[in-house]
């Protein structure tokens, strides 16, 4: 026996869940649509909510519309906080974000049980979180609710961010009622939090669980261009200002300086480019899009982002445009909490669990809670490395591992 | 005296009805915003009409809502016909298409005021025009009304062309009520055309006037490009299959076709760019776009496309997508009626304009009647060669200038 219950019921409990979790937002390609205070991310909330309150927690939301359940055993004593996110990319997949917080609303219910039943006798409390806006699919940045909850970004500031439509989060979170008037004040003794691994790793290696020990750094930069608008047939092609051409070399150019470092130890990639007008007949004269620029080491995020920026001048040049840095944010890496590492795989060879130590080149809330707060984070395997995308898939068993692996760590942390 | 009347009244005229043409659409930066069918569109067609009416004219509006004025003087004679179009591009100038409808206008009341009054005596019948959809902004193709009335498209196909937001052409048509119920049926004699350069040529020579001896060869051709979603961070380089980068990849290569040939003689452009999803954090999967290809020689514009046709398994293959064209529209370089080009020769040279030989690069409705009817093309300086921009200008002494050859060449079509 390994200590941290019969996980019989358990099991049904989390599948039963999951199925549940999953109809909001389906699409017909098998993935799901459920950007952060879309109806359908209005809809999950609410489910949320109910399943909460049916697992006798009591619910807060906050002012940035992040939802906790709680378990306030002992009155007074700190919370060890488990989560992760609701909302999904535009056309993303069924487990980013979602798995993690099926997982510990199931892992918490087995130790609200294992209470009740006089099994197992928590030292502290736990509460389950969905925080909001972890994709910034819809609304930027990315990481949004566990970074206003650490204060690492301001909420009257992330209050002003519009969509591609110019609706102004703020007003959204008022429209559906998820403005909440609850504050966090207890103090926050863990994080823990259990992802679908997004690569291919463990899956390579046949691997149950991922200790993730660190994450990858990130440089995300905001590009404008400026060109000038003329005609695709009159205007001759020394005398054009393409701002579509000049973004073109901009993407080369950083799929370039990807390369440019070996064993994809820099990953590259520009995305949302918008271009004004859209006419067949017009040469483009404005182009907005996203580059981010990732690495292990912060220094080689820098340096490669710089690398990329200083070709700017010769790009515009070329093109006959301008080419402007309008934002840019950077996340540095950093190692997850020490002990946590130790604890996991403990937690691991005790529920007899292969695992290995991985880092995360994608940013999740747990980066966020990892600057403040001692937090653990796991991967589980992802199938084909698949990653928003519809193809996203883990099959059964390993969730359930997964969802096994973060009951212990819980289970740990609460002693 | 040249024997094409006294100018005076028809200047102010001209003035006139061109500020009040300039109305509708009218943006802030100083160009219009009038694609076909739109709110604005609607109102200078309704401007139009009582413009025809006001001049005594009889007025059609066909299927496709071309609207025609005639000045029928003698029953059964067949019409000498003269317009441009009224509609523009998003962010479009004042003078392209709306510059040769005014004109139009202006000489047709002029050549029926010297009649009125007993001063010449045309011996065919005149009618004004506007094209619809010459633009082809919001509707594809472009030069759609004139080659509607020359049979060269079929309107059932046309009238299912899409906007961006998938409204239909033809209901646009019904909603506005421009799907007219005449049918153009006369014997059409001659076209002519008047239109702003679109180049900087005669601005450069300080020539009045262009006498359009021919049109650029143009291939067109829509290229859809599927890779596959991925996350931005988590996966690794080579497993990529970026649909935005493949394009980037296109557009550069694009210009580097037009690049590699001498002088300027092979123009190239990519335009309306659009891709899915539009995240910062998903690799894109889906990238569609427009590629023009331009020559003078039809034979140059087919190897030029060719070559570029060619790279994209290259291309395709480096960036692990598909990349495949769906839809290729070819236009060959013609001449214009050999006449047409000594008859505004000597026209301009009984005015004391200056003139000299060009050709045309953009498309216009002049080029579709060229294909079936004898067709006279002239242009008026464009300062600074700007086209398809707010910053399109002819001055109005060069306007004017182009409005008496205009008038001297109907009149001698009119013979």
């Amino acid at each position: 026996m390994h200590g941290y219950g019969d996980f019989t019921e358990t099991d049904e409990d989390y599948c039963n869940l999951f199925e549940d979790e999953c109809a909001n937002g389906r699409l017909d390609n098998g993935g799901t649509n459920r950007m952060a205070l879309t109806a359908d991310d209005d809809l999950q909330r609410n489910w949320f909510i109910r399943q909460l309150s049916e697992s006798g927690m009591h619910t807060l939301v906050d002012g940035i519309g992040n939802i906790y359940g709680r378990y306030e055993w002992i009155e007074g004593a700190p919370f060890v906080l488990a989560g992760s996110h609701l909302d999904s990319q535009e056309n993303g997949g069924l487990y980013d974000g979602a798995y993690g917080v099926v997982c510990a609303l199931a892992a918490a219910r087995h130790i609200a049980r294992l209470n009740d039943r006089g099994c197992w006798t928590p030292k502290k409390n736990l509460a389950v979180v969905s925080w909001t806006n972890e994709e910034g699919a819809r609304f930027e940045p990315s990481i949004m609710g566990s970074r206003v909850f650490t204060k690492a970004l301001d909420i009257e500031t992330v209050l002003e961010s519009k969509d591609e439509h110019g609706v102004r989060l703020g007003d959204e979170l008022v429209r559906l009622g998820w403005n909440g008037p609850d504050e966090w004040i207890e103090p926050v003794d863990a994080y823990a939090e259990i992802h679908v691994e997004q690569g291919s790793c463990l899956e390579r290696t046949g691997t149950n669980i991922g200790v993730v020990v660190g994450n990858w750094a990130a440089v995300k930069i905001d590009v404008a261009v400026e060109g000038e608008q003329s005609h695709t047939g009159a205007t001759p092609m020394p005398e054009r200002r393409d701002a579509l051409y000049a973004a073109a070399l901009v993407i080369v150019e950083t799929r370039k300086v990807a390369d440019s470092y070996p064993d994809d130890q820099v990953h590259t990639s520009v995305t949302k480019l918008r271009t004004f007008p859209h006419s067949p007949n017009i040469v483009t004269s404005k182009a907005n899009f996203h580059i981010e620029v990732r690495s292990a080491s912060y220094a080689t995020a820098i340096e490669a982002s710089e690398k990329l920026i200083a070709s700017f001048e010769r790009l515009a040049s070329v093109s006959g445009t301008a080419i402007r840095t309008m934002n840019m944010e950077t996340r540095e890496n950093m190692s997850y909490w020490r002990p946590g590492w130790d604890l996991s795989e403990h937690v691991a060879d005790v529920l007899g669990l292969s695992h290995s130590r991985i880092k995360t080149i994608s940013g999740h809330d747990s980066v966020a809670m990892n600057a403040k707060y001692p937090t653990v984070m796991l991967f589980a395997p992802s199938a084909g490395g698949y990653a928003h995308s519809p193809k996203e898939y883990t099959d059964p068993e390993a969730q359930i591992k997964g969802m096994h692996e973060l009951t212990g760590v819980l289970m740990q942390l609460l002693q």
